[in-house]
């Protein structure tokens, strides 16, 4: 039916749902009627960026009015932050697994009580790229953990649950295709490495703790290299998982494009 | 000599230091100037909430001049937000261990590099409580992981190291004493247990996914109660880790406390 399903036989049992991290909920504002109408939904890291990018769809759509200032959804909580443009939404999602995770639960039930319909969620947010040109685009086919293996160890209380983390095949494809309008940007399919931490986690030698050497950041890098990664970023395995379980496939239509960091 | 050390010899060999996700760095900012005289970091998840402290801070400090806008020193970043009071630093850290990893990271070269002594830092978030009144303060001894073990499991390439999050005893009797001069709020001293996930990790039954029983998610509470567990987070495990191993301790002067959600 294309709708976005959730999977917890508690939801059903309760009077009102408060998204709180989103400061929205089922009572407080009529979700069908803000959002019934949304096809995609574009996330990443910084607010600023995804306000930003909110006023650039309106613009390409030519929706906007002059000098009208985006209204940010989310106002209420500082948590998040969320723009929409026509049929967009815009949603900053912090900094690491645990700060996407809480978003993507909200903003899945949003899409559920909204009765959204097809839905296609793109990640826009920063990576660094990893045997790539500076300021190419790295349109994920599958997310891998620090092991390179396509999976995401979820605790569910004090047992660890492994989900897959397979993107749309087809939606990488269009994405690809989409690329070639714009020569500005070299883009490619690959794998993405998410990581729990930036600093020790991806290699760096700029922490305030580092007990590796180059040499061992940099065989450790190409083995990644080799294991098909293209970039490293700390949301994708999680963002595949639950977007995969959740419906919000619609038709499986679902990837994250990353940009690398000049 | 209670400085605050760093554990990375490539620190020493490189020219410049940016800070990036605090827009702050060694060649564009006089770091010992504008933060030597430090002594205390509170630390905690919102912006907001750390500006309203720092604003609490400047007119319990005398420090404020009437209707004075607070600076946010991260203000080039909005991935965190930074305050000043005197000798009070308030610094956000978004959601999550990964997010306030990079914060600690990027805050401990600061302080090294402006040459701060004794400092003491205190993270102040939410926290859900457990078995205890609605509005206590659970001040931390110990952060315990979701198998309510004290160790942080922190990923450096593609190995597991396990990290102790044993927390200062004698910092912590301080805090509880300086609470009794707050009736108002209940003060309690107890283990604070930190997961991965807000909804599926602390036994939610709100989430997009919830795969387990009411009854499941009573008994994971009650063994995490029995192990000692007063409040459930997502942050003290790598907080107390980092600042462990890298000298903010100064005089091993650092806990947690954290409010409960009322």
């Amino acid at each position: 039916s294309g709708l976005v399903h959730i999977k917890n036989p508690h939801l059903d049992l309760m009077e009102e749902d408060i998204l709180y991290h989103l400061d929205l909920g089922t009572k407080t504002h009529n979700l069908p009627a803000m959002f019934g109408d949304i096809k995609f939904v574009c996330v990443g890291g910084s607010p600023n960026r995804m306000r930003a990018f909110a006023q650039l769809l309106q613009r390409e759509l030519g929706l906007a009015a002059v000098g009208q200032e985006m209204q940010n959804i989310c106002a209420g909580s500082d948590r998040y932050a969320m723009y929409r443009a026509g049929p967009v939404l815009s949603v900053s999602h912090g900094m690491g697994i645990p700060s996407i995770s809480i978003m993507l639960h909200e903003l899945i039930k949003l899409l559920h009580h909204a009765k959204c319909q097809d839905v296609t969620i793109i990640r826009i947010g920063t990576s660094g790229g990893l045997g790539i040109e500076a300021g190419s685009v790295v349109i994920t086919d599958t997310a891998v953990d620090s092991s390179f293996q396509p999976r995401f160890e979820q605790m569910v209380l004090d047992d660890v649950v492994v989900r897959s983390t397979e993107l749309d095949k087809d939606l990488a494809e269009e994405l690809l295709a989409c690329s070639r309008e714009m020569p500005d940007f070299p883009t490619l399919i690959g794998h993405t490495m998410c990581t729990y931490d930036f600093y020790e986690g991806q290699g760096r030698l700029d922490g305030a703790l580092c007990s590796f050497s180059s040499e061992k950041k940099l065989q450790y890098l190409r083995r990644a290299y080799d294991a098909g990664v293209r970039n490293i970023e700390m949301e994708s395995t999680a963002f595949a998982a639950l977007c995969g379980l959740c419906g919000l496939k619609g038709e499986l239509n679902k990837t994250q494009a990353c940009f690398r960091r000049p």
